[in-house]
Formats: structure tokens, sequence, C-alpha cells
């Protein structure tokens, strides 16, 4: 039996990746939210988690945490959440290991914060940097799906760890309002529609805790849902 | 045929990672040294590597980025560089995961310098954290592989990619002269005596490239071998 525990569905970002990716595949799981302070890692948490994070996963008594090994661990029972072709999964990983260690700016300056409808959020150079890195990924991925001749609209054709691995890409894109190209804004928009990313989002909103970063919310000026 | 881009043998972390994991398994690769700043990306390396950054492998003329994305390609194709009991596996995956997006202080603080010999350098409190983290991860890998009976001095028993990933905390906690318990400081010994540690090393020592970020060593008053 698997059980996720994980943070607080509006800020959460690395818990919505493993979450997202056991829905789409329907995997059945427990899940349990937990506090967190949005500092890292917290000592009473070891209760759960081996080094105080989520998101952590719980296979009978057996703990996997991170989510790239969580993912890995995931995929060894379910092979189809990589590409298939060996090309296009090594270029999975690479760009899913990419995300696990960069893009500083984006995730510290626009914290994933779902209830957010900020628009036409003005980038910093480095964010304004890191997105048109993820730009460039995302577009790399998808001429790689089209060279295999993979229909579908994700990242590499059919939904993958790839997927799960940038969704909360799509909730800082969207929420801060940032300006697209049409094939980003088409992939994000993909997103967006899945069912998943849907049940995500309405458990956000309904979530009532308010983190203290949070308060970075208001320099956007931007409603809140 | 594989051809490693790695950085300086004297500071580049995680080009230390890939090279030492073929080198174990003695697969054959070309390699190339390639100036980094040691400041992230570097926009005139895109051309051998997508994101700018060290390392990268190219098998032909395929790329592969990420250590953690080059391990697990390499992996595919040698089984045995994971530990090849599942949850031992999911373990090592965790704990090289939890080093590739953590231990931020150790990594800032106390960069990798592998001609540097300091001695009893004292840690920040938050590098002390990080110690005592990594302390614990390798007591826990090692109960895994007595629990299982394996033999061997490494992380889980035999050589794997987990102890590969861990290496440049070796040359940390030795050039530096951290002190360490005696279940440590054993495994470090095991590591330092590696034979493709002391051919990186040996390299290291023979470089002449200092990066700005070497004054760091001043404070330390360490000797430079």
């Amino acid at each position: 039996m698997f059980h996720l525990y994980i943070g607080h569905k509006n800020y959460s970002s690395w818990s919505l990746r493993p979450w997202l990716l056991m829905k789409h595949f329907g995997i059945p799981f427990a899940e349990t939210v937990v506090a967190v302070s949005g500092k890292g890692a917290n000592a009473s948490h070891r209760g759960y988690s081996d080094n105080g994070l989520v998101p952590c996963l719980h296979d009978d008594n057996f703990r996997v945490w991170d989510t790239i090994a969580i993912c890995e661990y995931l995929a060894e029972q379910y092979p189809e959440m990589w590409p298939a072709d060996r090309q296009a999964r090594a270029r999975a990983r690479s760009i899913c290991a990419e995300m696990h260690s960069g893009f500083g700016a984006l995730r510290s300056q626009l914290p994933m914060n779902v209830r957010l409808r900020a628009q036409g959020v003005a980038p910093s150079p480095e964010v304004a940097a890191d997105v048109a890195r993820i730009i460039a990924i995302w577009r790399n991925a998808r001429e790689i799906a089209a060279t295999l001749n993979i229909a579908g609209d994700y990242l590499f054709g059919e939904f993958s760890i790839a997927d799960a691995m940038y969704a909360p890409v799509i909730w800082r894109l969207y929420c801060y309002g940032l300006a697209l190209p049409d094939d980003a804004q088409a992939y994000v928009n993909t997103m967006l529609a899945h069912p998943a990313m849907r049940e995500w989002e309405a458990a956000a909103l309904a979530e009532t805790t308010r983190l203290p970063f949070d308060k970075l919310v208001d320099q956007f000026g931007g409603a809140r849902v």
C-alpha cells in the first residue's frame, strides 16, 4: 500500500510532482498533508521522512524520499512512466534532473502559489532566462516526440515523468501571468486541462493555511481565488 | 564512443561523479576538460552542453547532461551500477537525489578544492548539520548492506552510483580536515584509497588554473599541495 506524505497543495511544488504522476497512472495511494514551513527540512517531520522533507512515499513500511527517487522507484513498476525510446528516455531524465537542481531564480522569485491570479508580471532578467531555457527544453522534447512519431500533446507525446516534473512550472507561468510564445502556451493549456491538475487546484483553493512567504504575492497585486 | 566533458578536476565536484563511475566500471571514454568559471551555466559552453554546464556525456552525437541523468543512462547498460536489491536500490537513489539538490551549506562554504590540506577546520552550524546528515545517511546504507549480507566496504557493499555521488564529499571532509566518527572516517579512507580517486587527485594537483573562489582557501590557512 502506497502512502504519500506531501505539503500544502497551494505551495508545495515538490509534492505536486509524484502526486500528479500517481494520479495520472491510476496508482492507488493514501495521502497525508503535513504542515511545512517553506523553509526546508523540519526535524519534527522525521517521523514520516528521513530528511524532514516532503514528499516522502511509504511503500508499506519502506520509505522512499526525494521526488527523483520516488519517480524512479515507481517507474521500475510502471516502465511506461518514461518514454519508451532509449534516447527520448535519456533526454527526459536530463530535463528532469535539470529541473531538480536548477531554475533557482524562477523557484525563489515566483514561488508556486496556486490560488494567485496575477496578470502580466514582468519577470526579472534571471527569471526570464529561466523561462527561456524552459521553453527551449519543451521545444526540444516536442521535436524528439515528432521525430519518433509519438502522438500526444505532452512533452514526449504521452504523459511521462517529465510532465510531472515540470507541472509546478505550469502553475507559476499561469498564476503569475507570464507572456509565452504560442507553443509553450499550448503546452501550459494542455497541462492545465489535465483532470489531476484540476483536482490539485481545487484542493489548493480549499486550503486555509497561509505560509509566511505568501506575502510575496502582494507585490504582484494579483487577485487571489 | 563515450566522450565526457568535465570541468577542472581540482574544483568540479559534479564532474568527478560520472568520471569516477565510468573509471570504476572500466568504461572506455575520451575526456575533455573545459574552462568553467565556477558561476554556473556558461553560454559559450553550449557547443558541447545544452545547458552550458558540466558534466555532459556525449554518446557519439547524443548528449546526456546532468549527473543524475548520466548515471541512469549508464546504469541502463550497466545495471550493476545500482544495488541489486530493489529496496537498497531505492535507498541509493534517495540519497543520490538528496545529494543532488541538498547540502547547500557544505557545498557553498567548503567548496571542493582537491589540492587543499587544511587541518581541523571548525564547521559552521549549518555545515555541521549537513555533515551529521551525511554520516547518518552513510550509516543507514551500511546497515542495509549488512542486513542483506552484501560484502564490501562501500556504501551498499559493492561500489555503486551512491559512492560516486558522495565522492566530492570525501574530498571536502579530507581537504578541510573535518573531525569524523570512526565509521565515517573508515569509509572516507576506503574511498581515498580507490585507484580512480588517486588518479583524479594526481590530475587535480597537476592543474595550474586557479578559479576566483580559490581565495576561500586562504581563510582556512591550509597548506596547498
